[in-house]
């Protein structure tokens, strides 16, 4: 038997993890792809080209070791937030049986991936309050927050290439348990703003856009979202009292007028009744909006347009033309508009007219309907997150019960709130690459700084091999993720590209300039603090500034400084 | 739209997650157990108990935070051995395609958790292989190893309490890649290298066992055991040559001579002729070795002993007992061993009988058949690890191939290595805890140090408080991950018995004795280096150790030395 005679140091073994090369097989040597090739791939198909993932299947991620280093960045960083906030973490297992499902009503969920009586969890309502039920038993306990980050799993039809829509994903979700609704409303403040510092650490352009139905300022639901041209969802923002919200979902205040012209589109209901719903020409009817007016029973079965017209036309022949048509008017459809020519035989039928109401999306130039005044600007976004309110939604069909006060028994107050983590890197990719490649921000980039060595520098001797090494041990004592790439089956200018390719931040050549290095910038600055050091530490440093021969900044410095003019950057980035 | 400002350190985020507490719901208030209700507990109801994990349903585990914090200390240990060896991390899909496990013939595995085309994968040798396929397609590349640590699935129809035999469990699963035999048996050894430094640093008495068929030095599998009382598996290990097997799998060299006893087993085979297995009273037969001799097939679906006689009792009867009647005689069982009669009527039955069989499984005191002078111990053991040279298995059928030097195609040889991470939790918990609750080594226990502050300590005033606050920033500077119990709702002897219970290593006492504290040892030393400082610091440390009244090692110093007691202790710990 062997036995254990280790000594090393306790603590530190954790750490070994991090480290990441961008020389393994899946990422090295780099593909060759002209700038106009790069162009045409889609984000997912860089990701795949570049080493960050595979895709063994439509929906499915392998992590590869430059994509993982990326995700754990990400997922760190939300770590940090729901750390800092007291929230506490759980991993909790991915089967859950259908028990609970059913008491909830979610069973019968098409998206379920089901194996016999579990599921592949989605998402965790069920489980976590069941989970916390025996111990959170007295309103001393609240507030409780519980979060983790684990991979969920979508049975997506629509599932599409690369991190936005798996059937596989890595979701942060968390839930938040309340002994009455005044306190749950500070739970659900309290996770807005940890999600705010989230996106802002990360260096994201984001928008919390309001997800209730209704007031465009309403406040128990929020999806947020990456403002990005490459978005699905449409979100309005008011200038003013920046209030902001899903067209899908907040309304807006139209102008007061009726317009020239209207545009019609046709639903039956479930008798096959003619539904003609009036709107202004060039405005997005919203179907769920007129579900909510409640006036009429729209049965999408039947379909629309000529499709609804026809199946109509037919069924009031065979009724006798006597068959009821209804008509809906937007609130800006009136006397004076222009409307469109039932294009059906109607003689004996009877026609309902329902008119002034709200039936349109938000768009570009509505008021808003929070504050009144402001104009609303229309942006795209990619929605990552979403923040619930649920109230008793879950704790009551569950019966999940504590102690009040009162020494009376109550139902929790809850709130659930999630962040899709690997759709985050997915969207990170897409809205910053350019035509060279991937750029991260510094926080979540799988490497922070490549070092190339150029042919000088290995004739330079040992002065400057000591103070090599001793410029890569600061930088790595600084927490700065570096690279040294030594790979011997590609040239200098190929280890350049391929690390401006893969997205690292700074690239730092050293070479004929010795002691001076150079610092090429491929990321993004998101602000520009270094300048402050630079203006007072360039004499001393010998720190310049130029444009490199690809039209980057280039700084120039004492390698002696280097790790410290590189800290500064990455700060910045 | 809220635009990012944050200027906080970018690299620091990631270690956030890793702090740990015992005060949250699921760890406090304690549970009120007396010493003999806990003794009654098994393990696995006594991390339940101490919210280290919940079990949602049999075999599925919720990882609550303290067990957490104890699974990220064991994956951070191998992750580090494998870091360090150059293995290069990936995460793959949990989700895998059946058309790749068809072409391994695995697909018809029953314990595949099945979801449609797709299974949860339970190991990844088809997956791995096809995802490095087209990156690694020279020999130049080679040697190549991969690993990741994800959850896995058995749909275990044998699933137990606890963390040994789960149906989602976490498992550190490794591939290696090489261009021969020759390099493959390298990466093999390099593999084991790996794992004993593991079970090392893990502080777990293992042995790496032959779990080859065959002669018990064997080399080209391993199983990896941690030896303990509660093992299921039983390992005999030489002491001169330390060749070390699974007595299911290793031969062993036994007496030469017949014995007096014989104790014999009945089967049948498929046409329900009678079998009989004679070998040595009081030794195990092993079926395995019968099947391998390869003499008769035994057909396991009729029954053994009593119901196999009494099946063919009556087959013999309907077919005028002209039946065959086989004997298989172990090599120790032959003329002067005392054989029981066949309690079966035969009149004209044929029978054959071989003999100088080795079919008994090896047992304590038998020779060594590696070194043949060693004679063997036996000892019980958990399997948490196992090593494969497997050569072209998987890579011939998914016809994986490279280029060789010579120009030509080849097949990879590969070899793959498990190591069930949870399962080492588990195992810990149970080889180590006591009457007074778990007991974990330091470099894993959730936390490391409970720091209690008695009610002297609360009145001692402005200087005792900063030489408190100076005493743990000093300790968590150290890398010690320490908590100070401040919860309101229990005492102080409540805090001091809960950390023990929890299993944390070192409680300290902040309280009458200030500036002194009282260090209370509840972990295990596996080694003692500590005494050489105590030497040497005694004085100058007012360092004393004496025993605390429940028995254990109490070491009083000054508050202003005793991080370094405190990190020396831990070392041994």
């Amino acid at each position: 038997m062997l036995l254990m005679s280790c000594k090393r140091a306790f603590a530190r073994a954790p750490q070994a993890r991090r480290s990441v090369s961008t020389t393994t097989i899946f990422s090295h040597p780099p593909p060759n792809l002209s700038l106009k090739q790069l162009a045409k791939l889609t984000t997912p198909e860089l990701l795949i080209k570049l080493g960050y993932i595979a895709q063994p299947n439509s929906g499915l991620t392998h992590w590869l070791p430059l994509g993982q280093a990326t995700l754990e960045n990400v997922s760190g960083i939300i770590h940090k937030h729901h750390k800092d906030a007291g929230c506490v973490e759980v991993s909790l297992s991915s089967l859950s049986h259908s028990s609970l499902w059913a008491k909830t009503n979610r069973w019968q969920n098409n998206e379920l991936f089901k194996l016999g009586e579990y599921c592949l969890a989605a998402t965790a309502e069920e489980e976590i309050t069941s989970l916390v039920t025996p111990h959170l038993n007295s309103y001393k306990k609240m507030p409780f927050i519980v979060y983790q980050i684990t991979r969920k799993y979508r049975n997506e039809k629509r599932s599409r290439g690369g991190l936005l829509r798996g059937r596989e994903f890595v979701m942060k979700d968390a839930y938040s348990f309340d002994a009455g609704k005044e306190e749950a409303l500070v739970s659900f403040e309290k996770m807005n703003d940890i999600y705010a510092k989230i996106f802002t650490d990360l260096r994201l352009p984001f928008v919390k856009a309001n997800a209730d139905s209704g007031d465009i300022g309403g406040d128990l639901s929020y999806e947020w979202h990456i403002v990005s041209e490459v978005g699905e969802d449409t979100v309005v923002e008011c200038p003013e009292c920046h209030a902001c919200g899903n067209v899908e979902r907040v309304r807006s205040e139209k102008s007061e007028g009726y317009v020239d012209e209207s545009d019609v589109s046709y639903y039956l209901n479930e008798n096959k009744e003619l539904i003609c719903i009036y709107y202004p020409k060039g405005r997005k009817l919203s179907l769920k909006f007129v579900k909510e007016e409640d006036l009429v029973e729209i049965d999408e079965q039947f379909g629309e347009g000529a499709k609804a017209l026809s199946l109509f036309e037919e069924t009031n022949n065979a009724n006798d033309n006597l068959m009821t048509i209804y008509r809906l008017c937007d609130v800006n459809v009136g006397p004076g508009s222009k409307m469109p020519d039932l294009p059906v035989t109607f003689s004996k039928n009877h026609m309902i007219t329902f008119q002034g109401l709200d039936i349109t999306e938000a768009q570009e130039g509505d008021i808003c309907s929070s504050c009144g005044t402001g104009k609303l600007k229309e942006m795209k976004g990619v929605e990552v997150g979403h923040t619930f309110y649920l109230g008793e939604k879950y704790s009551a069909p569950l019966d999940a019960t504590f102690i009040d006060k009162d020494g009376s028994k109550k139902h929790y107050e809850m709130g659930c709130y999630g962040i899709g983590v690997s759709r985050i890197v997915g969207v990170v990719a897409e809205i910053l690459r350019d035509e060279k490649g991937l750029r991260w921000p510094a926080r979540i980039a799988p490497l922070h700084v490549s070092v190339i060595k150029s042919g000088q520098a290995e004739d330079a001797g040992a002065d400057s091999t000591a103070a090599f090494d001793g410029f890569i041990a600061r930088l790595t004592g600084r927490g700065v993720k570096v690279e040294v790439d030594g790979s011997e089956d590609i040239g200098f200018g190929k280890k350049l590209s391929k690390s401006k390719m893969i997205g690292v931040p700074l690239q730092v050549i050293v070479g004929k300039l010795v002691p001076l290095v150079e610092i090429e910038v491929r990321g993004v600055f998101f602000s520009e603090t270094f300048r402050e050091l630079h203006e007072s530490k360039k004499g001393e440093w010998n720190w310049s500034v130029e444009k490199s021969k690809s039209g980057e900044d280039k700084h120039i410095v004492d390698i002696a400084f280097a790790d410290q003019v590189i800290e500064a950057l990455l700060q910045d980035m």
